[in-house]
């Protein structure tokens, strides 16, 4: 599976080599996400068009970078990792060159020259076979299924903006998360199993905001017709406004809203991307001391947080996948029921499984 | 000293009283600020002009919030206060309700109903007499003159701005500071007395830029003749680039880069107050996980910092009294001196000493 102004099922891609300390994977499920989606109508962005500085690939590429497998082959040195043929796992599929200043300053997910498995060369999930390092690798629980599997990479995006937010700090803390697509459901669902004591849902589309209620938002207000710092403040017992505000939206209202609603001192997390500048006005934290921390993808961390959630039960995901595809519907009932119908799915999985 | 789209000495104020637990003040010198001149040439926007919800006043009232000065009177239950007639104090002028969220939640500077004496009513430095609650009165060392008094509240500014930033948690701190006016100077003078390893000033102005070095700023750069970002970078030492950027210019090339300037997960802190909505991308911090945080003001503690790190000489500041005036040349020497010499002055202070 290729693809550069296109999508292509190819029989003839090259098979990976397994080499010291790698991985070989069979991949199971894989979640369209949307930025394969922006890669797919705009694109390509992500996807290098020179070769890219870690995978040294350019487009085409192999895609899917949110994916399950199991294990097909270690490669030597792994005897004592742990990590055995047929074991299932999920796949963290960050890139980073471990040689510039994030990297080593233990931020790899803000890696200068970064990039993702999927997105980036270096193989994908929608594939026969991928080969990845070790550290890549992330066991399942017995409890845990293949397709959640396929979840834990947009989860660990919602953990990661969990665990840079303060929460941990706060006593009964109060959220507002701006945006019910997957991300902000997965933030919705991070932050009831991370103890919010409150969380507030802001979303426009009607099927998402019954999504949010079914993730456990206690509330969901329509920004069209209700006042959103008013209400929250309301909502929050009206002296004191909500800790800490998600923009998983990304629009210009959003983020003046989640600067607005927040308490003195608050935090905003921008955990969406932006294709442009938009107006925005500093003030709108100034009279707050509010501050604004923007994140990016997940570290192994944060996998392993999602993971371990999942088999206490504390996140309980599987009404994200509104669709189970084969590969040769994946432009189609992928693709385009994503792009057509995209308040109805929230995560559309790729059954890519040999025989599904 | 009264002022409304004016501003007016008059002879027939009301001597304020000064009621239980209330210090009567003698102003000595008091800073024109830039706040001061936007009241003056585009207010009021500070000055109420209903009645303020805290000293339920509005203009004209008096003004001048940067001051110093002496005891004349202590009101009852200040005898064990430690406050003595005839101290010489710097005044906090924070104004606040105490009964908001932002109060409760020991942000009283961020208080939705605050203001400053000496811009929202309470009476003000330029004035015979000022009465204020004890808690405001922070004493002078023997060794700090009444002159250096009258900066502790633009240093309190730098101080409040620096500590909120992460500088305390990160070993041999990198600072970046935008602008080199009084906020700027100042925070450049409070960095290297809370032990910054390296400070950059940037600035565009050449008498500011001479400043800036004679306020120990190790490097400064002019951003119309150096690329910022790069320049930066390579100062310290070409792979970790400022681990925190200050904005005190609040330009929309200042605070762009600020943002892009700064390392993975660094800190930009906005010292800035903005007149309007500006393009902002948020991605400039996503892309290395940065993080936005806004300062307004300053609480008690930051008073007491300045002052303590003036006794001891961490701060000597004196360089920054670039004029000294009596009050009836205010106008004259004073506002328009700063408003068409803008590069030559940091800091003039209206003497309004009894026969001064």
């Amino acid at each position: 599976m290729q693809f550069g102004a296109d999508i292509r099922i190819v029989d003839d891609a090259e098979r990976p080599q397994c080499g010291d300390g790698q991985v070989k994977i069979e991949p199971a499920f894989v979640g369209i996400c949307g930025t394969d989606l922006h890669e797919f109508l705009g694109g390509p962005n992500f996807s290098p068009t020179s070769p890219h500085p870690v995978t040294k690939e350019k487009i085409p590429i192999t895609i899917g970078h949110e994916f399950s497998g199991t294990i097909k082959e270690l490669g030597k040195g792994l005897e004592s990792s742990g990590l055995k043929v047929g074991q299932k796992i999920a796949v963290q599929p960050t890139i980073y060159c471990g040689q510039c200043g994030a990297c080593k300053n233990g931020a790899e997910n803000a890696c200068l020259n970064g990039g993702f498995v999927g997105l980036s060369g270096g193989g994908g999930g929608i594939s026969d076979e991928v080969v990845m390092p070790a550290i890549a690798c992330l066991p399942l629980p017995d409890n845990v299924d293949l397709d959640i599997g396929a979840l834990v990479e947009p989860l660990a995006v919602a953990w990661h903006a969990v665990d840079a937010s303060p929460i941990a700090d706060i006593k009964e803390p109060k959220c507002i998360v701006f945006g019910g697509g997957p991300i902000g459901l997965a933030v919705v669902q991070v932050l009831l199993a991370r103890g919010a004591k409150m969380v507030i849902c802001v979303e426009v589309a009607k099927r998402r905001q019954e999504f949010a209620k079914d993730f456990g938002a206690h509330y969901v207000l329509d920004p069209t017709k209700q006042d959103v710092v008013s209400t929250a403040l309301e909502l929050c017992g009206g002296e004191e406004p909500p800790d800490i505000a998600f923009d998983c939206a990304g629009v210009p209202a959003t983020i003046e809203q989640a600067c607005k609603v927040v308490k003195s001192r608050g935090t905003v997390v921008n955990v969406a991307i932006w294709e442009k500048s938009i107006p925005f006005n500093p003030n709108w934290l100034t009279f707050r001391e509010a501050n604004l921390l923007a994140v990016i993808g997940y570290q192994k961390k944060d996998f392993q947080g999602v993971i371990e959630a999942l088999r206490t039960g504390k996140i309980t995901p599987a009404k994200m996948i509104t669709g189970k595809i084969h590969m040769d519907k994946l432009v189609d009932d992928g693709y385009w029921a994503l792009i057509k119908e995209k308040d109805k799915h929230v995560k559309i999985l790729v059954d890519v499984r040999a025989g599904a």
